[in-house]
């Protein structure tokens, strides 16, 4: 199963509603498959070039390693070495700060990942679960 | 001048819509602005994972050379090295098959390009002019 | 908009001038549009081979990112591994020394930005600023 | 021995004026040094964005291979596989189009090349030596 395009949209359009609503700076949405390909982007005017490479790279890192930003920043506070070489390996699409977050089916099922990035990055993870839970799906982002 | 998110939401809205009407296969559609940078993009479900990278590639391409597919296959035609050294530059990000169109203002300002893959090239391509005339804009393929 | 050539060989030679009265070691000035290409670069006798990319990468980071040298500093001691990552993704193309320009015209609007590299990096961002202002135009740099 | 930046500036000028005299499309100029790195680059207003890479690329070609463009070409057209092989180990960087000029001194030494992108490859070509004979230099294309 994967996350389908009408699933995206409304994930994208729900995220930049609860962004403009809170006064969010301009963000960048992407929502990526569980095969780390996009099936959505969307860049508000005035969000710099290299944010659906950034957002697109929060979505892929949380999928690329199965594990939540708050996982992999664990992580690398425990091996920054591990975090460096997967950084690599991936081109740089893996984050430890908030933004990426997996999508799950009400059976649990993984279907994708959102990444947004623009604001804090707390904010652009609130945005991501706004998204997320417009759609009637479940968002894991490693929070307590 | 830049193309806004708005007009890229519309461009994809009605080049999707223009692909399910004349029956074509699953369609990815990228909204570029003139630097190259994406500004949304949709890929329809079915449609394969290489495409976003095929249908941004195909909207880059005429962006970075300032040429339409038919003038870079014109350029290629006559020389082939010229075609493997720009391609080789731009990390493969530049087509010679239709499918990636330039997109002005009425008043003939570059505002950015779309590129669409998943059908024949020439499919994509009138589905990027449906999409780009819907939202008042101009395509720019250079076909005669 | 964005800066035009006259604009930015003002700019540089400006620079230039500002350095060579200082007593700067031979510096690289690169003007970049809002998109991140080079609009003019210029490199002094006896300045490294890879000054070019130092100084085009100081002015991409910082319109990549759309912050200056010190945000993206700030940034990257908050969380080093957000500036691995974006780092990585650019291709190193970001920096946090100073250096790296945003330039603003009267009315506010980004037209570009300006990296220098060659000498200590505070210096570098004083001869940009130095250009950036002999052209009469608005240098963004961050400091207070 | 390697060209000044003087030089390069004297280049570039010339070079835009015999453009603008010709009616050429806007040209992108790049002066490199014996190494293969920019000491100069000037992209007219209007020339696309991936004209500083293609116009590098030219100048880069010919120093990394020590064979004018025609040279290039005759090697290409005796074994594509040969340019294959180069292009993808310079990254694209080797062009056998005319555009890319070699710059010796009076007395014959390598100082450099100029690389000249946006009208027709000869147009380029034409550019680049009027920019180079400017400087009192000696412009070697190898055309008889």
């Amino acid at each position: 199963m994967t996350i389908t395009l009408e699933q995206a949209n409304t994930i994208i359009g729900a995220a930049l509603d609860h962004g403009g609503k809170a006064g969010f700076n301009p963000l960048t949405v992407a929502v990526l498959d569980p095969g780390g390909a996009v099936v959505a982007l969307a860049r508000q005017d005035g969000s710099g070039f290299a944010r659906p490479d950034v957002a697109t790279g929060k979505a892929y890192g949380v999928l690329a390693l199965g594990m939540t930003n708050r996982q992999i920043a664990a992580r690398a506070a425990d091996s920054p070495e591990f975090f460096t070489s997967v950084a690599a390996l991936a081109g740089g699409k893996i984050f430890t700060v908030p933004g990426g977050v997996l999508v799950r089916s009400a059976s649990g099922e993984l279907l994708g990942a959102v990444g947004i990035s623009g604001d804090a990055s707390l904010n652009d993870e609130a945005a991501a679960v706004a998204g997320i839970e417009a759609a009637g799906l479940t968002a894991v982002t490693g929070a307590e």
